[in-house]
């Protein structure tokens, strides 16, 4: 994510504190992933090239910084512990897990400019692989002191799957509306990037008021960052954003744009884009077209930048969390942070 | 599995507490996969439908029975703790993880007769009902006291992961070994069951070396077990096993007594033989005369038997590590349970 934003003087320490972390995040996920067997390695460094943002280490990281009353203006003084290195990489592959089984769900070809495990190696080797890398995940959680971010980090997990779930429920259901779309982005989304943050605080010198505000601030912006999320799969251009899209209405997905206008379409516009949703839903050139009428009527009910605004309204009500916070560079991160992962085009 | 052993007087006692013990077990287990979501109640309690030999928590009840000097004459005054009950519906919990993401890479239709999850719900739902039970294991192992256990469950789902994967990268080769084959059953399978055993012992106030040794109890028992999965697979009634048989040679894998064959057969015995399997695959009457002609095939190189004496060589070196260990009726209940495991015929 840090590639989003702008570097200047004041963020620049943070900046390299934060790069330092993430190299240590990067070879504790790779020595964790380590095995004897050749076809285990083979299919690990596969997943190693799916890391592209580093969301959840950075905001670990950042958070750690934030909440430390010592890091508030110099930063680069900062001892990034083993315990967060080690919070950061779990975090990290929880979420590679949830990757590669969406990737089996939603039958992706492509993710981060590659090729996705399922479609490189079957959906076997896949479905397999991410229960690697979650039970890695565990195991690696418990080298740390202490059992509650473990319980923290299992429960979280519990509550990914239990999005995923739901989602599952309302697959091809147009009745859906923005409430349970909100319940679901909370639970598959939200929860993880709300634990990275509270974990980074939690193994910091912090007071547990400050744990708890940037558990919010990151439940806030995990839920804006999946809300843009979906406005790229259905708006965004595949070579920038670099992955399969147009798959949440091919797998009858129905998100936050597509809600709000069929909540709005008359009966004969709402059975037009139902069909336009389908058609768009195949790989030649009417469902090209087709997606191109679809975003018209969307445009049609505002329902894209409702969408947009709603995203940008939920990453300012998690910046206002920040400001109960001592300022400092850190926080100053996540405040832009928070702002560009509304704004991005990847 | 204990319905498989004929309980005398000796056992009785045994058999009173390992049934109260399973009671809590279940109780724990239902707890657990508790929510608030209509939609996972739901697969959660299609899952509970599973539960057939209880295996792992029966093996965690009776290791810390075997375990315990206390214990050694009067079981029945036994305190089987909260701890063995935890880490007993861990144990399942992981196994029933495994069975449903096994399901839908196996294809199969039926499971302990019924229908699978991925069957009557779907692949994608059985995929994130199996994290979501991963999960909820390694949620539930963090309410024990120490770290320890966690991080063994941890270790054991990695290794029974990489076991899986290594099985998938000797799909369809028919040159793979009895040596492959015990490497990849060991981790699949074993390595669970023998820390079941384990944390039943360490949970008890017993010595370190007692642990080891039933370790290695469970170590041989659950190889000896896959042994004759394997070959109830092949030459089982599917009215008697209770789920889809033939599934290994359909998936293009190959067990103890096929592995045999083809070592020994004649290149010509050879090809007919791989022809059958192909053939056997299928689910029409030509199927089924293959397979009776492939289990002739088997007989005349006596790899069924060869198989069967292997389990039943490795449950007895199973049962000889047991001799190290204090008299008592639990280790006879254990003992008899190592002879079942390679006798049953479901």
């Amino acid at each position: 994510m840090n590639q989003l934003i702008e570097v200047d003087d004041r963020l620049a320490p943070v900046q390299g504190v934060l790069a330092d972390a993430l190299a240590r995040v990067e070879a504790r996920f790779d020595a964790q992933l380590g095995s004897d067997l050749p076809a285990v390695r083979e299919l690990c460094a596969h997943v190693e090239r799916y890391r592209g943002k580093m969301l959840r280490p950075t905001l670990v990281v950042l958070c750690a910084l934030a909440a430390d009353p010592r890091a508030a203006r110099r930063p680069e003084t900062t001892h990034v512990t083993e315990s967060h290195v080690t919070v950061a990489a779990v975090c990290e592959m929880v979420h590679m897990a949830t990757l590669v089984h969406d990737d089996v769900l939603d039958e992706a070809e492509n993710r981060r400019r590659g090729r996705t495990v399922n479609h490189l190696y079957g959906n076997e080797a896949a479905v397999i692989l991410g229960d690697y890398l979650i039970a890695s995940a565990f195991e690696l959680c418990t080298q740390l002191d202490s059992v509650s971010s473990a319980r923290l980090i299992g429960g979280v997990s519990m509550t990914t799957c239990a999005g995923e779930l739901l989602q599952l429920r309302f697959r091809d259901d147009y009745s859906i509306d923005e409430q349970t779309y909100f319940e679901i982005v909370e639970r598959k989304t939200a929860a993880l990037i709300a634990a990275s943050c509270e974990l980074g605080a939690l193994h910091s010198d912090s007071n547990p008021e400050t744990a708890r505000l940037l558990a919010e601030f990151g439940r806030g912006l995990g839920v804006a960052f999946q809300v843009q999320d979906d406005l790229l799969d259905l708006t965004g251009e595949e070579a920038i954003v670099g992955k399969s899209l147009g798959r949440d209405l091919a797998k009858g997905k129905l998100t936050l744009p597509m809600i709000h206008h069929l909540a709005l379409a008359d009966p004969t516009q709402r059975g037009r884009s139902l069909r336009l949703a389908e058609a768009a839903a195949g790989n030649d050139n009417d469902a090209h077209n087709a997606a191109r009428s679809l975003r018209q009527a969307l445009d049609a009910t505002a329902s894209i930048s409702h969408a947009r605004d709603t995203a940008r309204r939920l990453a300012d009500q998690a910046r206002a969390r920040l400001s109960r916070l001592h300022d400092s560079p850190a926080r100053e991160f996540l405040n832009r942070l928070a702002v560009a992962a509304v704004d991005r085009a990847y």
